[in-house]
């Protein structure tokens, strides 16, 4: 049974573990500090696809494929899949999975579906509602750009708040018992809306969804930070880092010394010229499913919060004149 | 603890009930055959909203204030919310529950969000992983016409096999225990692709996905059709209900005594001029909240099983010239 800690923690206490993983990526983020630890990379961004949509799908095939080869699975073992993406109507999910013939119920959390995924997936291993069930999602540069902002061809300027959105997928696989890494707690995020509409600047409009979610987990579990090897967020990049430092400082939680943002990770900021970080449901994700699993799996490290934001914003929205609402969901991790 | 039956379908042990719905709708749904049973309709579609987007955010927060109402709950009584919708980035459900501060997990499903939303959070709920959980879910015509076909004010001819999404919402409180329609087992979908590329035939589209979930769902459970009084569907409309008849007819299923479709049920199909009938995740979401829970809460009905079907396309995946992959949800509900 799930057991609940306080009033927005949900402890698992079955053994759920993700036994497998696999992070894909393309060609900026092969030549990026993380390029070695991806399962595979891509030098044609384009993934052989006649459209950006269909890369992008592309990468969650692969991210797929690469996993069930790793875990010496076929697609009939699975149970269950939670995935989405950023795209409208999450088609990268739909059209990249389509052929696998596995069970899905569809995820939208934006940037924060691979938290959120895992979350559910660790969920229902946990109740015996699957006994194998897979976490995935994506994003990409060219899919992203041209949707949220300006078409690559364009060539528009970019602010120094912009975030470069993560040519990426991963795939996780949960199961009960064995080898693996437990997933212990999970805490779902609630809406933060500090009234931010700069599609620009996606860590301010996220940073305070993380403090949320963060502030409401120490205060269930009665935890610090300090007890975690790692405070690993999704993709706040330079400037939501920041943000979330000063807020949780000034709730009297210092995440200074132990904390990392796949944002600022995958790619080499200056050099790679991107300005405040990498983004998208693919930065994590990739990040995730590679170079943080294997660091847990060798018990490099050994118990980490893992908190993914996501920005609830379409460009309706955005037209409209609306804020961006923040989401963020946290999963506790453990190596055993 | 949930349990397997047989390789797709989940059985839930723990006495998870809806113990209260609300359904909202619109104008033209007001005056069809179910008008009265809704819990709320309202005959300004704009909702007083600046925007077809924001009414149909607005169309969600009704839902949810009227299940609170009814429910004599506030916000804060309520673990986590199961939502989506069709619209880009699922912005009816950010939007609409925004400032309710209730923990979330996004979901996309197109059509078939409500069975979705239902399926997720009995699991949770049977977990333990939630005492109260809400599946939220909404349409909107005027915001589904103009994403995926035309916009309103063009005019554009309808074709026969045409479908009108419907103006609705719906929102459903699941808990362990007490009074209300047990959840006994759920099915979760997997994609489906009769390569049907038509925007407006989505019945055509559907009718193989919810057929394919139904006769998993028979072989997993060893029953047949008979043994319900009902066999709900949700927005299959005109030309995707024959089809799910053929095709059950074809695999040894025959569902013409005990079929409904929430999509024929909720117009005066001629007498209102909806061609195919109605459709969107509003339509079986505000027909089950109000009539459909009505009917089980009162023992009129006993024993039904509610399939919600979705197409996962997009207006990009349509314009790169792909086909509508589709797909259905299940849920066994039982008066008690």
């Amino acid at each position: 049974m799930a057991k609940r800690n306080g009033k927005y923690t949900v402890e698992l206490t079955n053994g759920v573990v993700i036994s497998c993983s696999a992070g894909v990526a393309g060609k900026k983020e092969k030549e990026g500090p993380l390029g070695e630890y991806f399962d595979k990379t891509f030098n044609d961004d384009r993934m052989g696809a006649s459209s950006w949509e269909k890369a992008e799908s592309a990468l969650q095939t692969a991210a797929v494929n690469e996993l069930l080869i790793k875990a010496r699975l076929t697609p009939a073992d699975i149970d269950i899949m939670f995935a989405g993406d950023l795209l409208a109507q999450c088609i990268a999910s739909s059209f990249g999975l389509r052929d696998f013939g596995i069970q899905l119920y569809g995820q939208y959390g934006a940037c924060s579906t691979m938290a959120q995924t895992l979350s559910a997936a660790a969920v229902f291993i946990d109740s015996g509602a699957a006994e194998r069930a897979l976490a995935v999602t994506s994003s990409h540069f060219c899919s992203a750009e041209r949707q949220f902002r300006m078409p690559v061809e364009y060539g528009g300027q970019r602010t120094p708040t912009a975030q470069w959105t993560v040519t990426g997928a991963g795939a996780a696989l949960l199961t009960k018992g064995g080898r693996g890494v437990a997933v212990k707690r999970v805490t779902a995020g609630r809406m933060r809306d500090m009234k931010i509409k700069d599609a620009c600047n996606m860590g301010a409009a996220m940073a305070p969804a993380a403090a949320d979610t963060l502030i409401r987990f120490f205060s269930d579990t009665g935890t610090t930070p300090e007890e975690y090897d790692l405070v690993l967020t999704g993709d706040l990049g330079l400037v939501g880092t920041q943000l979330l430092k000063e807020l949780l400082r000034s709730e009297g939680y210092d995440i200074t010394k132990n904390h990392s943002d796949c944002g600022c990770m995958i790619y080499d900021i200056k050099a790679q010229d991107v300005h405040a970080g990498g983004s998208g449901c693919g930065c994590c994700a990739s990040v995730f499913c590679s170079y943080i699993m294997r660091r847990l799996m060798s018990r490099e490290l050994r118990n980490i919060l893992f908190i993914a934001t996501g920005a609830l914003m379409s460009p309706t929205s955005a037209q409209q004149g609306e804020s961006i609402p923040s989401i963020a969901h946290l999963v506790q991790l453990s190596s055993q």
